[in-house]
């Protein structure tokens, strides 16, 4: 693309860094912010510039905050006994919004890819075996995605949970099955055969 | 969406101010960002805000520029008696990378849009009459999209061209039809029924 505009040039530039945004669609953004006021685009800049330099993650789970301690970790109504494994920020904000987590979380920032080359070092795990030492921690819920890595994930941290000092913890993980208004149909093979293996006992 | 940091909330809500953005993937974005280092941000924050607020529109062809009057404009090379008029900067780019276009370009900004609420006095019509008059324009190319709002602009131009005062101008469009490479079974039937009313002799 031959843009005649060096200060376009480097806005498509920097925003085609964005995974799944390419030249094409980064400069529809520019023409965009072109076509709206000044305004738009100085908060917009302001936003990204602020969000990444004052962010802080939280001491004891990870995750992204405005303060030392997150919302989560420093509430007295949440279950300390619980702690949920999860790989981001969008993974809490999807279990909260279901209600039914009252426990805290622990944000790992990713899952091991030997293949983008993210290992058990890159991962937010020294803490997590540190808060289930000290802290009042009696069951482990991974929340990781069922991909291949993501279950490389919960067997690496599962392997290196069974030592002694983590003996009294309970590992779980969150139920893989036909989603609820799924059509057994449509569920791919894999789903339905786990299914049928972690088979529930119905209450009569 | 319940994000627990207001920098990000604010970040995300910045972001899916773009069209086809909204605040899922504008969450995946802010996400990209905070796995990156912060100098990647902030030459992104900054690029936007440099190119919004120092950014010059062409005082010939309403181009954005760097400089007050564009390349284009300014070449001794282009041919002044041909004028072509795009909706905007892409349209440019895209007839520039043909290499068949030598002439000079006017941009209007958009195109008649009255459910949008953009009318003539929204579009740099004023600027082309006024080029017409002062400059040694012989052809006025029209290379509007082949919409309804491109057609009823291209319509609305012609009408007001056919002045006394514009006598001497040829006015033309670029042409309709089936796309090379493309196959006559999946053209559509207006775009096939134009090219066959627009038919070409060929010489033999």
């Amino acid at each position: 693309m031959n843009i005649p505009s060096k200060l376009v040039e480097e806005a498509v530039n920097e925003l085609s860094k964005f995974p799944g945004i390419g030249k094409k669609s980064a400069l529809r953004m520019v023409l965009h912010l072109l076509k709206s006021d000044a305004e738009t685009s100085v908060k917009l800049g302001k936003a990204i510039v602020n969000m990444r330099t004052q962010i802080l993650f939280c001491t004891q789970c990870g995750n992204v905050s405005d303060k030392d301690v997150c919302g989560i970790c420093s509430s007295v109504n949440r279950d300390r006994e619980k702690i949920c494994v999860v790989e981001d920020l969008r993974d809490i904000m999807a279990i909260e919004s279901t209600g039914q987590f009252s426990g805290l979380y622990h944000v790992l920032g990713g899952v091991l890819s030997p293949i983008e080359g993210i290992g058990p070092s890159d991962l937010n795990i020294d803490k997590l075996m540190e808060r289930i030492k000290t802290e009042e921690t009696k069951e482990l819920i991974m929340a990781l995605s069922p991909t291949v890595e993501g279950d490389s994930t919960m067997f690496y941290l599962t392997k290196k949970l069974q030592s002694p000092a983590a003996d009294a913890i309970k590992i779980t993980t969150i139920s893989r099955g036909i989603a609820i208004g799924g059509s057994l149909e449509y569920a791919d093979e894999i789903t339905l055969g786990r299914s049928i293996l972690n088979r529930i006992g119905l209450e009569v």
